[in-house]
């Protein structure tokens, strides 16, 4: 491409006009979308200040550092982070998660905080990252976090705040579970299995991508994974972890599900790896957990489940994952469980980064655009509500007054609804009225005005009579959905038009 | 600053550890600013809804290009965005307002928008510029504007939502007045004072900034900018524009006040400047928003104030300012008008540059952090509701189980409630409530346990009784504000708790 000559301008470098277009990755959100996430967003805001966590809002840009994002060995921010140097040359890149920021912010602000300190924030974060289906480049999180104990029964609440986010937003019980496991088990097992020390941290990460698919594969292809690698439909081969046959029913056994309570399965574990003492502290932890879970109702909801390990490395003790089990239909047509909505778990070096001493916290982090999804798949179905303001079309135009204090009348009394605004026709403002998704128009032309009437055409209805009804002169002269009435009673009359189709 | 070597990292760059400290201009907001900021954003919402504009939101990031911010003649992004290159390397830049996307968003979807297009957006923008006393590199905006009309309906009725907006937030008629002005009027005026042509497009700058000082200074110091000049207290000289004594005159007219009604005003500029086409239109559309104001009953609220200029160069028609009119002490201790909370106007370049052809619009663009601020003073003196949570102190560390079934019984009755998660002991967990804003603790000890009964401490109380007793041992003996109760009963004596400190 020319470098555009000194006087057009960087414009020259698509033509005169620059192209209306985002770049890849990023979405605008539609109207329904928003008020859908707006209205899911408050109700677990309300859950999590029910909870006495505090709302916290950090700001997007953070030094790189801070966030802890400078590639390994090198003076030069991770690729995944989007990154820009400040006028003084010091890297600032946007937040990709909202845990990083608030390790900056506890460390900032140690001595002045309330200990244990509990926090919920929501907002965009963005990953420099190759877009792909689903996969965007900016997109929301939900956390919530407790920082500066160690205190089991800051996870076990963390448990509990999830199942009942889920229940707020009318997921029911039995359509969800929260599934419990803990990283002191995994490492425990791991230690059994032979791969403890720095040689294995390798195999070990491998082993835990194995157990992570379990939920996606059956459990020969996660041996083979463990074992000697496995080849996919594709023909993709994917290297295993090299584990020896007894090795990996160790850890497969992870896997099996167990005993049909915690209880028993908390039991079985014991057995099965009780004689490692980091996989019992992890067993006691989880115990813990669904004590608490029990005694305060929530034993069924609450699941240990060993399979749950959560892809982040950071994690240290307990991992959560909260997981849809209503089915869906996936892309490909396929009738699938909806899957995981969130997770989070137990952290110990993410503050300790900046001060050195260990403050232990436990979080929980919703995807929001995927709990919206699951939302829609429930709701998918139910009849929308017809939430389009309600038009006044202007069918005389020099008298837009008149017309406007209609408008205000309907806002006053708390009606969304707004006069037409374009110089079209009675046809084009019809279209537009339906393009709204108006419930009704109001109508007032010469003839309305001098019977000091007005007419109210309900376009729900007028919708279903339209179906039904074929010769266009019946249609005219039946005005179905039509009514006149006096122009005082507006407001009441519009009142009536909303009642019957409300959701 | 040296290189760091290739084993230690960036990191080294301050030391072992990372700094923990945010970039300058950038703020973390406290949770009761969040809880009044999102209060007032949510009643904001509501109008905006009311009135039939639907929400967008528009990406942080854009291409450089799509939002005008290449600097003239030069391949490089202005330097008052924050820009970085993508891996294609074209340049992209975080939004600096909502306007510059709006217009990228209609342009990319004009010919499926319903048209007119109303929308709100509310976010975060950010300016890579020098921060200061209230002024940060990322502030939220909330905008309302109603593209592809040039119905001056539209102006008026954006007038007459700034007002709902302003009193649905509890400010009241009379402490505020939307002023409302004409850019046309102003060329017009400058055309009769011979401004007019491309040569003193530099002195019609100078000439609209000089009558937007006009609410600060003295008309005299407004003469002296729009003559020769002005030197400041400080010393500090400002070009003037070099007005002759009677080209000053026409403009300052413009600042004069005049008769006390829109009529009288609109009447007084048609004799002062009407000769003028331009000026004429602009009165004339003037006149059109106060006649549609008044029929609604606006009238009182919606100022004709041709001292209302607003400062971006894109606006084409009227021009609004929310001006909030009691009054503050400023920095300085001086009593002052609180001022502006918010403003906009009509402009019709802004989709042009994607479409090439006009696409007329007009907006309301609401100072978040200012209004919020406005707001705060007015509600100053007024006693702050008690909204920490209710904390259950943990008496007896293995009884944790029982503590947190009493929290979450709280908490299923809607009551904000946590238990104390740390490890510190009954002194230090008073003090975690008290730094809470707990509304009172729930305490049972082994002989409250004993009993079936729980203690139940209200703090807002203890803290009035603790001002009037001074004797320690009267303290312990008199127990003030505190009751014990069965524990049944807990949640009806919280709630009896929480209404004796309802705001």
């Amino acid at each position: 491409m020319a470098k555009p000559s000194k006087n057009t301008g960087p414009a020259s470098k698509q033509g005169p006009k620059p192209a209306a277009r985002l770049p890849k990755g990023f979405l605008d959100t539609p109207a329904e979308d928003i008020r859908a996430t707006h209205r899911m967003l408050e109700t677990i805001r309300a859950v999590y200040d029910r909870y006495g966590f505090e709302p916290l809002e950090t700001p997007a840009i953070e030094y790189t550092d801070a966030l802890g994002k400078f590639l390994p060995d090198q003076d030069r921010p991770n690729e995944g982070v989007f990154s820009f140097q400040d006028d003084d040359e010091q890297w600032l890149s946007l937040r990709y998660d909202l845990t990083a920021p608030l390790a900056r912010y506890v460390a900032e602000n140690f001595a002045v905080l309330p200990k244990p300190f509990r926090r919920y924030a929501v907002g965009p974060v963005w990953r420099n990252e190759k877009p792909g289906p689903g996969r965007f480049r900016q997109f929301i999180q939900f956390d919530a976090d407790t920082v500066g104990t160690d205190n089991i029964a800051a996870d076990a609440e963390i448990c509990m705040l999830a199942a009942d986010t889920l229940e707020a937003l009318g997921i029911k019980r039995g359509d969800y579970v929260i599934k419990v496991s803990n990283r002191k088990l995994l490492d425990g097992v791991m230690e059994l299995a032979g791969l403890d020390g720095d040689d294995n941290a390798g195999r070990r990460l491998i082993v835990l991508r194995a157990i992570d698919k379990a939920d996606k594969f059956p459990i020969e292809e996660v041996k083979k994974l463990l074992g000697g690698g496995r080849k996919d439909e594709s023909g993709d081969f994917t290297k295993g972890a090299d584990l020896a046959p007894d090795q990996i029913e160790q850890i497969v056994a992870l896997l099996a599900g167990g005993p049909n309570s915690n209880a028993g399965r908390l039991d079985a574990l014991v057995s099965l790896y009780g004689a490692n003492p980091l996989a019992a502290e992890g067993i006691h932890e989880l115990r813990k957990i669904d004590e608490l879970a029990e005694a305060s109702g929530y034993g069924e909801r609450i699941r240990i489940d060993t399979s749950c390990v959560r892809g982040l490395e950071y994690y240290t003790g307990p991992v959560f994952e909260a997981e849809l089990t209503f089915q869906v239909k996936n892309e490909d047509g396929q009738i699938v469980r909806f899957g995981s909505a969130g997770g989070g778990g137990r952290y110990d070096g993410l503050v300790e980064r900046f001060l050195g001493q260990k403050v232990p916290a436990t979080g929980f982090s919703i995807g929001v655009s995927r709990l919206a999804a699951a939302l829609a798949a429930l709701n998918k179905g139910k009849e929308a509500a017809a939430d389009g303001p309600v038009v006044v079309l202007v069918m005389e135009k020099d008298r837009v007054a008149d017309y406007q204090r209609m408008v205000q009348s309907l806002r006053q009394a708390g009606i969304r609804a707004e006069m037409y605004l374009g110089t079209a026709g009675m046809k084009a403002q019809m279209k537009y009225a339906d393009k709204r998704g108006a419930p009704c128009v109001v109508i007032q032309g010469g003839d309305e005005r001098a019977k000091g009437e007005v007419q109210i055409k309900d376009l729900v209805e007028g919708a279903k009579a339209s179906a039904s009804i074929k010769d266009s002169k019946e249609w005219r002269e039946g005005r179905p959905a039509q009514v006149s009435i006096a122009e005082r009673d507006l407001v009441a009359a519009v009142r009536e038009v909303l009642a019957r189709h409300k959701r």
